[in-house]
C-alpha cells in the first residue's frame, strides 16, 4: 500500500484533473479538497474518488470548465447555477457569496443547482469557520436510503454539516449522513470480508440483512440491491427529508430521486458571529461547553469523550506526520486514470527513476 | 379521565396564567400555545405543564409581564432578551421579528437569551410555515444527556425543528429531540410499569439500565439520578453540540449545563422561499417528494410511510372531534393550581352546576 504525502496526493489530482480539461487554478480547488478529504480521513471523498469523477467528466456529468452563476438574490439569500460545473469549485464559490453576505447583512443562505459531486461536506463549513462565521451546509444525493417504516430508495444518504470557529484551534465540526451510516462503510465491510450489525441495511426483498453484499447490485441478478436505514429510525429519516427539502426543493434540484448520478442540491449558510453577540461572548460559552465535555465522567467501553471534529483533526495530526495511506487496488485505479491521459506519474510524484 | 374541547382547554389555562399575573393577550397566546401541544398529543407541553408553569412564576423564575426586546439587529439578524417574559409570547415575537426581515432581506436569523421555557418547538416552526415560509428552531434546555461515549448529564434534550408549506395543507414538520427520547417518554413507562429498551439511560453508575425510575433522582437518594443517552450514538451527541452553540453560545444563554431550570436558548430562522425559487418550483419539489415517500413499498412491521408531521397532524384531527383526554392525575393538579388562585373551574368550563 502506498504512502504518498498530502503535497503528492495533491499533485497528481491536479495533473489528472489539468489532463481532463480543467483549468489549471480549478484542478487545484479540486485537488485540495479530495487531498483535505484523505488527511481527515473521509477516503471516499479523497484521491480514491478521482477515477469516478473523470469517468464523470468523461461522460459529460461534470464539465471542467463550467461556470457557476448567481441567477437569484437577495441581501441574504443567493441562488446559483451551478452549471455543472466541477462541484468542488462551484460549492467553493457558493461559500464565498454566503460569507459575503453575513459579512454586510448578518447572515448569508445560498441554494446551489446543476451543481455536481461536492466531496466532503465538512469541507466548506471548515472553510467557513476558519473565516470567523458559523457554516451550514445540506446536501441531498442519488437515492439510496429507505424511509422510515419503508424498504425503496427513496432519500439520499443526505448529509450535513455544521463548523464553529473555536478562536485558537481547529473548529468544532458535526458533519454526518442522515442514513445510519454511509454506504461507503458497508463497502468496507464487504471489502474486509466482515457482516455488518443488523439495523444497517434491508435486503432486495427488504428483510434485515448483516450481509455487506446485500446492499449493492450485483450484476448478475437486475433488483438486486438493497436499502440503506435511516439513522436513529425516524429522526434521521426526518432530517433526510429536511436536507432534501432544502438542497433540493428550495434550489430547484428536485429531490434525492430526481438529482442524477454524482450530482448534489446544496443549501449553505454562513453566520457572522458579532452580528448576535460579541465575539468573546460567544467564545466562552463555546469553551465552556468542550470543558464540561472534556469533563464529563466516561462511559464503560470508552476510553475518553471527543469533541465532534476531533476524529478528523487526529486522522489529519497523524497522515500529516505520517503521509496519507492508499489501498493498492485504488492506487491503481488512480494509476490507470493517469496512464490514460499519457501522464507519467514519477515525473509528478518527484520520484527517483 | 377528564375529556376536555380544546376551547375548555384554553380557557382553564388563559384563565391560571391570568390569575397568575400575565396579561389577558399574554395568557391567551400561552394557553393558545398549550392546547395546541395537546392537540398534537405532545402532552408534556399542554395544560399537563400549567402547575410547573405556575410554580416557576411564583418562584420569580419567570416573570408574567417580563417585556422582550431586540438589544441587537442587522438587516437579516437579530439578537432578543427575552426579559425571563413568558418564554411562548417572547419566542412568538422572535418568529415576527425574523419573519418579518426574511420578507425584507430574504432570511431572518433571530437568537434569544434570557428566555423562559418555550413549549413545544414545532408550533413556533408551524407558524412560520403557515405564513409561507420555512422555519427552523434550535433549544437547548437544561442537561440531562450525556455526550457520545460519557455518562454525566452534559447536554439537554436540545431539540430541533423543521417545518415547510405545502401550499394547500399541513407543513411537513420536523420536531425532535437530539436524546434517543425525551425524558417524558421514561416518565410515561415508570408510570404504566414498563421496562424501556435498553440504549435509552444509564444509571447512576453508568450502567445500561432497562429501568425507567433509574433516570430520575430518588427523593431518598442523593445522587441516584441516572443519564440519557443521545439519539443514533456521535450522530445525535454532535445535533446536541449544534443547537448547545446555536442555542447557547451564539444568543449568550450559555451552554446546557449553564441553562438555568425552564430556560431555553433559543435560535429561529425563517426563510422567504421566493427569494430562491418560484413558489410553484419548490411545491412542485416538495409534493415529487411526498409522493416518493408514500408509493415507496413498506417495510414488514409497518403498515404505512408517514411523512414528517402526519403523526401530529392525525392527533390532531382525532382530538378536534374527539376532546382532549387529561389523565387524572394531571388534572388533579391543575385543579388544585387553580383553587389556589380561589378560581371556579366549573364556571370556565361552563359546565352545569
Amino acid at each position: 500500500m502506498p504512502t504518498l504525502t498530502p503535497k503528492q496526493v495533491t499533485d497528481v489530482c491536479a495533473a489528472i484533473f489539468e489532463a481532463a480539461g480543467a483549468p489549471e487554478d480549478r484542478a487545484q480547488i479540486v485537488a485540495e479538497h479530495l487531498t483535505r478529504a484523505n488527511l481527515c480521513g473521509h477516503d471516499s471523498h479523497g484521491i480514491q474518488n478521482v477515477p469516478a469523477l473523470i469517468s464523470l467528466i468523461k461522460e459529460g456529468m461534470i464539465k471542467p470548465q463550467g461556470e457557476w452563476n448567481v441567477v437569484r438574490e437577495t441581501p441574504s439569500t443567493a441562488l446559483i447555477d451551478g452549471g455543472l460545473g466541477l462541484g468542488q469549485v462551484v460549492c467553493q464559490g457558493a461559500i464565498k457569496v454566503a460569507m459575503n453576505k453575513a459579512r454586510t447583512v448578518g447572515s448569508g443562505s445560498v441554494g446551489v443547482y446543476n451543481c455536481t459531486h461536492i466531496g466532503r461536506l465538512g469541507d466548506y463549513t471548515t472553510t467557513i469557520a476558519e473565516g470567523g462565521m458559523i457554516g451550514v451546509i445540506y446536501a441531498n444525493s442519488m437515492p439510496g436510503v429507505a424511509p422510515y417504516g419503508g424498504r425503496t430508495r427513496v432519500l439520499g444518504t443526505n448529509p450535513l454539516s455544521y463548523a464553529f470557529p473555536t478562536g485558537d484551534g481547529d473548529p468544532i465540526l458535526v458533519d454526518f449522513a442522515t442514513s445510519v451510516v454511509a454506504a461507503g462503510k458497508v463497502r468496507a465491510a464487504q471489502h474486509r470480508g466482515e457482516k455488518i450489525p443488523e439495523g444497517w441495511v434491508l435486503d432486495k426483498d427488504g428483510k434485515p440483512t448483516t450481509d455487506p453484499s446485500d446492499l449493492f447490485l450485483r450484476a448478475s441478478e437486475p433488483n438486486s440491491a438493497g436499502v440503506l436505514l435511516p439513522a436513529a429510525g425516524h429522526k434521521g429519516y426526518s432530517l433526510a427529508v429536511v436536507v432534501d427539502l432544502l438542497g433540493g426543493a428550495l434550489t430547484g434540484s428536485g429531490s434525492s430521486k430526481k438529482v442524477a448520478k454524482a450530482r448534489n442540491g446544496v443549501f449553505v449558510q454562513a453566520f457572522n458571529i458579532e452580528s448576535f453577540v460579541p465575539m468573546e461572548v460567544y467564545l466562552q460559552n463555546l469553551k465552556g461547553l468542550v470543558a464540561e465535555v472534556k469533563n464529563a465522567s466516561v462511559a464503560d467501553g470508552f476510553d475518553e469523550i471527543l469533541v465532534p471534529g476531533e476524529p478528523e483533526l487526529r486522522s489529519k495530526q497523524k497522515r500529516l506526520a505520517d503521509g496519507i495511506p492508499i489501498p493498492d487496488f485504488a492506487w491503481q485505479e488512480v494509476i490507470k486514470t493517469a496512464k490514460d491521459f499519457g501522464l507519467d506519474l514519477d515525473t509528478i510524484l518527484s520520484l527517483p527513476k
